[in-house]
């Protein structure tokens, strides 16, 4: 295990029906006059929307609604919510949504309180280290799990003028609260509970897939939460409204994210890494790239730590131990994923999302744009390997 | 999964030599005037305190001393503690021990807030849900590990004039942070180390065995960190000085209790409760009390919830499932708890403590005193129930 510092201040407050109790965090935050923060209509159609401003209202709390929070969260509407918080006096700001919209709430809270002088884009997120100032305050009411903003430090932006997509990292970014009602997951369409599980499980595979020796303690958590998603993901994907898969699934995508499970273990995080590209060339879902890019990942590193990958195939996927013909087992866990991803619906090959296979060298160099040197901690992948990778991706399914 | 509300913001400061730096997160707690709490000569001898010491010199930190905590840390000293405080204008409070220090350190910090006129053992300790001031703030370096203090909302208090032993558990009561070096347990004697694995284990147990349902992504993670303690508590009993399994245990001591594996869990701690009387009465090592206390208990409730106890004979202590014969898989899954008890050299029965029977009657009518009505949360306990179990300790391995 390598040395680390952990520390996750934000209060989880979970289960059937709390989203009526929202009021009383922010209260206890004392936040007296919010920005209210989301995206689009959905929240109005399920009815999370009228608990919230019911919430707010029975408890004297003044608020600003600031909507039209997009996929891909934009700057431009960053700047206007911080304009906002400083003409409204706003001293709290309540982010209901997934992860843009805790992104957005983020940014605007640490951007409120920016000394006069720096710019936001520049000096934090074009600054790789920077260090956000305290930031007045964000809650959060979660309806779509899996980005895992809820209980992170990380907030990312995509400038629409630059075409830049920067994160901020630190701690004086967790939120103060995340109030998490598995209910709301019940209106979610079943592709995207699919690419939620197929995030989630990510978030815990970049983890797991570490280089680092002596983390047994960390690996028995994250196989025992990996385990959690493979089993209610299909079953949450099959019958989105039964409360007992949703809760199961919602707690492991807050889990996988708040690093716990990442403590003291270098990790990987190339599989995200290609995906972004993915996403970005082809406006596929982040969880849906994610089904594409791993297995093809696991196929050209896992001789690199086959005791790795064969103790994932054994104790996440239920592969057989076979000591005689380890690669046996270690092939046998990346197949049984890839038809974990199958059974919900999700491509895992380029031809399975028709994508196609003329940007692959553009989508590499990408990679490898922005300072950065190589991708992965399991091993280093370098421009060649990064072609070699969606090479492998485009040709799953053919053999 | 019950609905549940967690909250833990203690900065883990976890590995090797991270005592060295303990002085940067006073700081960063705006910590200029320390007292610095802990208990007998021990960490004089084994280097600890020259390092902290040396860490606080040369930033310049000023400090007060306050030792002699004893185990069953005394109100009397605590007193002692807020006198210094409020004399010596201390602004924050370095306990260097393990959860008898810390403890102390945290009544001394909440009773130096305390408003005049209330008095810290009436109006906090002698009060069931009283809500403790937030206190100056504790950091803590830890010395001994399985408490759980270190990252946990409990504090623990007797009072020697009373008698009375009482805890105040809030919010207010996380340490800022724990510094966490697995080195210092280098030192420890191969019985502390058992008896602090037993602990740890048990503080798992009384989580994991519940009446709630629906609880699979905390008992997985349970599970897993179970394994992680049933494998390296042995190997650090018997190769003291080997960082990979003190690091190991360490981390697994500090995670059992932070209650992240106990959310939305009915939890049990009848075992803990029954224990706290036989160390009262005989003067035993929590740690030996809990390995005579606990498969007791189990073998009393098991018929209870017989699917649990499969379960954690086949996940956590490795037993053959054998769906034909539940109760048989059961059985063997206490069996292999008390070897594993054993093989670290612990007591699984009165006699193995040479402890006498006479005092069952008087022990199990104090385990229901102060207002309780039933101990455990996985199945209610009276009397009778209390008398029952301490007799199957007293009569094991007499069969």
């Amino acid at each position: 295990m390598n040395n680390f510092v952990w520390k996750c201040p934000t209060r989880l407050v979970f289960g059937k029906d709390v989203i009526e109790t929202v009021a009383d965090h922010i209260k206890a935050e004392k936040g007296t006059n919010v920005l209210l923060v989301y995206g689009g209509g959905s929240i109005k159609k399920n009815g999370i929307y009228d608990k919230v401003v019911s919430s707010l209202k029975g408890a004297g709390i003044r608020y600003t609604e600031l909507s039209g929070v997009q996929p891909n969260p934009r700057l431009s509407l960053v700047l206007e919510g911080i304009g906002i918080v400083k003409r409204e006096k706003i001293d709290f700001i309540l982010a209901v949504g997934g992860g843009s919209v805790i992104d957005t709430a983020k940014a605007i809270s640490f951007g409120s309180a920016l000394e006069d002088g720096r710019d936001i884009w520049e000096d934090l997120f074009m600054k790789a280290g920077s260090v956000p100032p305290k930031g007045i305050g964000v809650g959060v009411v979660l309806t779509i799990p899996a980005a895992g903003s809820e209980m992170s430090n990380s907030c990312v932006i995509s400038n629409e003028k630059t075409g830049y997509k920067r994160g901020v990292n630190h701690e004086n970014n967790y939120p103060a609260f995340a109030v998490i009602d598995p209910q709301v997951c019940y209106s979610l369409p079943p592709y995207q509970t699919a690419c939620g599980s197929a995030d989630m499980l990510s978030h815990m595979m970049e983890r797991y897939f570490t280089p680092t020796s002596n983390v047994d303690i960390t690996d028995a958590i994250l196989e025992g939460a990996m385990r959690t998603v493979i089993t209610y993901g299909p079953l949450a994907y099959r019958n989105p409204k039964v409360y007992e898969y949703r809760e199961q699934l919602m707690l492991a995508g807050t889990l996988a994210h708040n690093n716990l499970f990442g403590c003291g273990r270098v990790q990987d995080w190339a599989s995200h890494w290609m995906e972004h590209e993915l996403s970005a060339f082809y406006d596929i879902a982040h969880g849906a790239g994610l089904a594409i890019m791993t297995p093809a990942w696991m196929k050209y590193v896992y001789k690199e730590n086959i005791p790795r990958f064969v103790q994932f195939a054994v104790n996440v996927m239920g592969s057989r131990m076979s000591i005689a013909d380890q690669e046996k087992t270690a092939l046998d866990g990346i197949a049984r994923l890839e038809a974990w991803f199958k059974s919900m619906g999700l491509p895992t090959s380029f031809s399975d999302a028709k994508i196609p296979t003329d940007k692959i060298e553009t989508m590499a160099k990408h990679v490898l744009e922005g300072g950065r040197t190589a991708a992965g901690g399991l091993r280093k992948l370098y421009h060649d390997d990064i072609v070699r990778i969606y090479k492998i991706a485009a040709e799953a399914g053919k053999e």
